[in-house]
């Protein structure tokens, strides 16, 4: 197979999305009254506590304790928060209207493995509401062999946001016992597919993670494909269409201006933002408010088309 | 046994079918004011997507953003485009009312493997009438071991299709476990089953694949039964009784003579019309056009009873 | 084991029954409107190509065409037609009010085999009051491993016959995996517990096989029985208490005077009818109608108490 | 372990229960109005068409006719028949408001084995109160590897019944593969975790069977115990709690004064009565009225503490 | 790993959170106006009879008679007692608003091992609100392979709290196959996560079991901890964050000192309280309440905040 050119995409532009009011209200306040404001986004998750368990938190126990990602949320200047009810209905009182919210609304623990995995809800739309949230965040584990109870599941809440005028971040995780067998959840195969089932199940925004470089194990043409990092990373963000993607900061990285070049690298191709918990909240509360505001800085550079 | 003589077979027809008003209103406009406007039917299906991911897009990357498909369907006037609701909301507000819209309303991705394949909705009727759509497609995996929800779910669409006049389009597809043991999804045994189960549990209109010549391991008769291609095709036609049939355009093929040959042959045999979806978005736009009206001419002197 | 003396059984007697109005006025439409008009039933059921696809057509193609069984029905003087939503909905409208409709609310294809067979619900009560239908027919594949969920089912097409007075006509069928252990579905233990089953859970007419001679893998104290065939009749007619017991008139059989015999046999034993399907539909329609018109003969020597 | 010294049990005073009025009402006439009318119950059940089929009714074939035990209950005095909806529908007309209705909610065949048993509902708590039945009948196979639906299943029966003031007669039976590992379903160990249950869950009475002297595989303290057939009765007495008890007569039992020598016992040891269905119907109507009448005698001796 | 220092962790206070007005009354009334009132806890479950059967009862058969509990709850001025709908619909009557009740909503038997865990819902909210429930008690049985039905289970119960102003107490219990297989439900790696996941779906009070010291099988970085039992329980509670943790009695121990060492440890440590069950129904009544007289004094020394 001859080598591919590189993959053009672009980053989406909300006012040339057509959306129930609802949605482009609340979409307008995380891209353009919160965070970089300039159509980008910058979000500060923490479902690891339960995804994970307190392991996740050893090397900063302060954030153990919510109030830790909230006011970074707010002296970092995040577009939104990502976290489940428990934690939204204890810490959000005092950022409650300054640090909007994406509730987060099924998760699971990881004890069992993921060869099944399924995501169940632990929250509802209408909490969501309540909370006056403005997002809500939704995990996917696409391919999973409970593709089906995952998928009538997503029904629902996409048809409850329908009548709220909620939008949808979606993370689209490969996942399950069939993706591993078509070389893993991280490959250009895995997140590609991702990228379109997202649009296609009707997502606003998708979480997706760079894909790795590996394809050997994965379905053609994905197995005899060679492309740049930067060429893979277009490439989802193109199959994602009209849906915002936003890139994971993933796990602990300690070299700042490591993780620095990785944001760069996601805006120049097409995302709409990256979602740092880990390796933001892991730092201390001076250090990841200092890295927030380089990030910033990157972002700020990289205004959706709505600023040009 | 003995060979059978040429099996006959009639195109429905829409006059001669007692339907609730908002169904024939419905119907009426994929059949006479869109597309060829003779009683038959042109559909471009993109539901692909979800279906099998991006890798069906690498041959032309530009049917990556589903504005081809529509600009495809309103230039190359498709009776109706089908397609989920992800594309729907975010790509039909400039076509709406100009490219009939059939709202596929179930799906799921091919990573797990077709043994105990289920198709979960991802849609309802609801959002069908919402989105102005002329028809909803339901795709029923007949023959799977999961048979049982999978004939449940249809229930509960077709009863909400009765509720507000919404004609149904069933991709009927052999699938699953038992089928391979019994000759396989394509076989004349297994699309013949489909055909009359469309009908059974009250389709509208039916998709399904032009069958196979081998019976080898099929169930008895099936298994003696030699027929030419056009028997075999009026064979499913004619089970499928007054359901409309929509032979799908099948996987691409670069020869354009070919593809048309097949039309013809499927019209002569009775059917209601083609679905083309690969077959027609992998060209260049161009060219998709071009061929695509070359069916029209070919559909032109296939009328509908209604017409004759 | 003693050789039992002749079982006594005695045919239901409409007028000796409770019943709901609604209820009543439909079985009398059934039992003395249409068909033999004397008490007793001659029904005509068509849910062949669901149960096993087309194939069953093939010695008869015209029968395909759903109109046969119909003009059938009518000129036959059947007391009514059972067959599914899709067939009803499509080719009832010239015969409503002439031929009597039960409608068979359940199916599946034969596809996968029966070990766990399950009957999904493919359309309501409400489907069958909307249609007009006298009944609704549901079957009850009794000593599944899917017992649960099947009897789960028809609590609720029970509660919703309640509600509507309408009359449920249970295709009784022993299968799967446990049955076969013990002597398969068609013994007199199988039938025998299938006439009791429908009596136990409310069903107004149970549809039953005539059991064969064969015990030997039966549970005790059916495996030692010898009873003529008559007995074994009268036996099951009996388990079945006020429940009205039609027999199957099974695959089909060239030799009419055969078919004749048995439906006599089945007569005398207490049956309030016989079901004929393929054993009618199968001939060509002259023939089937003759056939017909010497089963009314047979019948209306055996009224039902009620005209005694 | 040391020999356990007597155990001490109380029979259940309606008078001594906090109780909602409807429900007080309908136990009341169960207690005081039917039957023995001092506070004892003595209950026809009817069941065994349903859970064993025909088989159970060889030795007198007149009981299959639901008649036969509607006038055994009635000339016999019981404190109530238990059936199911379709027995009740068709046989209770004359006999209503004379003989009191224990509604059997759910049931199953025994075509498969009991490894996993589960008892399905076929029946509502609204079917229930149309009938005018002065209680239900719920079969709880306790500790059976589908305990989650049995639980969930008993919750919307016992909620129901909350709503209309229904009691609830439990059928607490120990069934499953797991139960078979630790002993098997007769042993104290399981009537009278059983007894607890019924109790912890909300019965009003509760049905049981006198507790085996086989010990040897059960857990421990059962394994090491060994009690007297009295101080086992008292014992699931006892951990009824304040659910009634009634125990099961259990299989046909040809010495009529060992039968009467069983009812002494049970009523000796606490019980509020005891249920006799095929030792009562499976005998001559004349002998089982005869041995009805002598039940009454030994219950006439056993009053509850509201007449003493 | 190098050896942690001492966790920190500290005692929830009422005051500092923001709770919805029903919720917070119930609360109110469970820590100042009831048991210990200094805004602790002292619970008394009495949820073993169904859990675990009438054998938890051996050793105090007069505990078998819920009443003795109720006694000791109102004498021993426990802040309530948790059990469930059966126990509280027959014993409550006279202690209804001197004993607090929190209703556990569900459970299970132990006959069916606990690989596969599961605790279903035997009581909805609803009966909480009707017999004037001050909270609802909830088992989770965290990391089961069926924690997705136990977590979409949790959410109705969730939303009708939320509902109705109810607060819940959450049994947060690891189990099952995959929880084994990481060391057991018992270490500091199972109850870590278990306080976590309380505090992420939504709980107001969690009870959990003092973690043992074994940490070998457990993931890292668990096991390579070696920490002293307060350390262990402080970060417990740490993770439990807003939640207010309960710690179990356990089973019986025959040395009251260490029992009450074991109070002031927890207390210390920052619980809000303990539930003691068999620890304290166990014994008899005088020495129970003298028990619970001084778990009482200790209590009285460990305030909540709310008081310092």
């Amino acid at each position: 197979m001859k080598r591919k050119s590189q993959v053009e995409s672009r980053r989406v532009s909300l006012a040339a999305l057509s959306l129930p009011h609802g949605k482009r209200a609340r979409l307008w306040r995380l891209l353009h009254a919160h965070g970089p404001r300039n159509g980008t986004l910058l979000v500060l998750p923490l479902d690891q506590g339960l995804e994970h368990g307190p392991t996740d938190f050893f090397p900063n126990p302060d954030a153990l304790d919510t109030d830790f990602q909230f006011r970074l949320a707010l002296e970092g200047q995040y577009s939104a928060i990502a976290l489940g009810i428990g934690l939204a209905e204890k810490y959000m009182a005092e950022y409650a209207g300054q640090v909007p919210l994406i509730l987060k609304l099924n998760g699971k623990t990881n004890i069992p493995d993921d060869a099944e995995a399924a995501s169940p809800l632990f929250a509802g739309v209408e909490d969501a509401v309540r909370l006056g949230a403005d997002a809500v965040g939704f995990t996917l584990y696409l391919g999973s062999p409970r593709q089906e109870a995952d998928i009538l599941q997503f029904r629902h809440v996409r048809q409850e946001c329908e009548r709220y005028g909620m939008p949808i971040v979606m993370w689209a995780y490969p996942r399950g016992r069939a993706i591993e067998v078509k070389g893993g959840k991280g490959t250009l195969f895995a997140q590609d597919y991702a990228a379109r089932v997202a649009e296609e199940l009707g997502a606003d925004v998708v979480k997706l993670h760079e894909p790795t470089e590996d394809n050997e194990r994965c379905p053609e043409p994905y197995r005899s494909l060679r492309e740049s990092p930067p060429d893979r990373l277009r490439r989802v963000v193109r199959s994602a269409g009209k849906v915002m993607v936003l890139f994971s900061g993933g796990i602990k990285q300690d070299d700042d201006a490591r993780v620095l070049e990785k944001v760069s690298l996601y805006m120049e191709c097409g995302a709409t933002g990256v979602m740092f918990g880990r390796n933001m909240w892991l730092r201390p509360f001076d250090e990841a408010l200092a890295l927030s505001q380089k990030v910033h800085e990157i972002m700020a550079r990289h205004s959706s088309p709505d600023y040009s």
